[in-house]
């Protein structure tokens, strides 16, 4: 397979690492590597990790089987558009595209809408780092790897974006980009929503001082995510408001009860309470 | 110092150890501790880390200078009723009453109603873990203790428990009873209200096991508070229902704002979404 990585930060930086480093033997996977800025293909192919590290994207996919854009959600939608640029940027005719942003539905679309040879692709990691320097050829083990490919998309596009999920450990899992973006409209983007808002109600508060001085562990899980790349958080809500307004408004209809009962004229009732929280412990222990 | 510990689970243990283990010597202080199981004093009497392990709370606390109530929110008011029964649990005449609990106001007025000796103390450190055997001489180290006397609580009542705090490491912070509620429910009970509420929202959701099985870090993070010990919760919430309400309805209004901005007939625009997540992040960094 050759494999063109457009993007070469913490995934696609870890793919490169995975499929070079974790396979018994490299044969049969060329690898080249293109990004922005440059850094991480330079330093990626100076310690053998990838074959080769074009300085343009029109000679990084113009050989490949599979092309992985490895971007967040608004930066993939835009190679989309140069990709579909074929005057400037030439594909092979077999060639497969693939993406690892963390929606899938708008990208997929795009895709489709442009013509272009699309199977979507998100695999379910990640790390509090960025960046090539942080990428692990271990990132994506025993991890699911949403694959979505639009309707009618040839079984041997599909069959290659799920070779290389498994050459880098993961689990593919088939999933039609709508109900993966619901999915992590919950999972994913609701909790990121959540610690962004819980953010900006502390801060707004007039004794926001008095009270980040006694900040401990739970406030720094909760709030993990608002400290993470905004470029990243931009693309997912741009990229699935609707999802996410809904899951919002699932939380908001939650919170409404917990107020109705914490604000009962004589306290909340200790039963209502033990309901609610031993509810939500019983519920992940389903998980 | 002749310390009684009434509870030795993480806190009440980790007192006792900070005490008998922290020092360069223990002279001067005398501890002994009894729970409802009786399971921590057994095993700290057996190991040298108290010095006694009496059968009833009156034993307990009779001979004591300061006694530590180390319990959640509701069964510290019981212990406090507990001991304002001067005929059943007999209080040594200069005795000094603390506590460690989430909660201030409501435990620090029902004491003074009580007439106890009483000065309200929390200790801001936590643990996953709970129980005696999960009990750290180094729990306290830097991090703040609340003091909360009463209006007009005796100088060497407030210095008794300062003491302790220094003695196990902390740093005593004193902060009237409302200041401290009001502050925790931002930085603690309301992120717990959060996870609970982003857990039985996805958890009411039709697709909850579609979306669970692509939980990563960010949902582990966000749900970890909702895993944690339910009498305590309950007690949290029971106690500061007022500002635990208050601080609801603060993010409950941040995510309206989002809510309209994410079901924008055009979709959110990037410009107000990258000013949203930035000031989240901005407002983290000046922590």
């Amino acid at each position: 397979v050759r494999l063109a990585i457009v993007g070469l930060g913490l995934i696609g930086g870890s793919i490169a690492r995975a499929v070079r480093e974790r396979a018994v033997s490299t044969e049969g996977w060329w690898v080249a590597a293109w990004s922005p800025s440059g850094a991480g293909p330079s330093e990626a192919v100076a310690s053998g990790v990838i074959d080769a590290a074009p300085s343009t994207l029109a000679a990084t996919v113009a050989d490949a089987d599979l092309v992985v854009l490895a971007a967040p959600p608004l930066a993939c939608l835009d190679l989309l558009a140069s990709l579909a640029d074929r005057g400037a940027v030439p594909l092979s005719p077999g060639v497969t595209v693939t993406d690892v942003a963390s929606t899938k539905e708008m990208i997929v679309s795009r895709a489709v809408g442009l013509g272009l040879p699309f199977v979507g692709g998100h695999p379910m990691a990640g790390s509090d780092r960025s960046g090539y320097t942080a990428a692990s050829a271990e990132l994506f083990v025993d991890r699911p790897w949403v694959i979505s490919p639009p309707p009618g998309a040839p079984a041997i596009a599909v069959e290659r974006v799920e070779r290389l999920a498994l050459r880098c450990g993961a689990h593919p899992l088939r999933m039609d980009a709508a109900a993966h973006d619901r999915a992590v409209a919950a999972v994913s983007h609701l909790p990121l929503l959540l610690s962004v808002a819980l953010v900006e109600a502390v801060a707004g508060a007039s004794d926001r001082d008095e009270a980040t001085a006694l900040a401990a562990s739970g406030w720094r899980d909760m709030t993990r995510l608002a400290r993470g790349d905004v470029e990243m958080a931009v693309g997912i809500a741009a990229t699935n408001a609707r999802h996410l307004a809904a899951r919002a408004r699932d939380v908001r209809a939650v919170l409404d009860r917990w107020i109705t009962e914490l604000e009962r004229q004589d306290g909340p009732t200790e039963t209502w309470l033990w309901a609610g929280f031993t509810a939500a412990r019983d519920a992940l222990a389903r998980d």
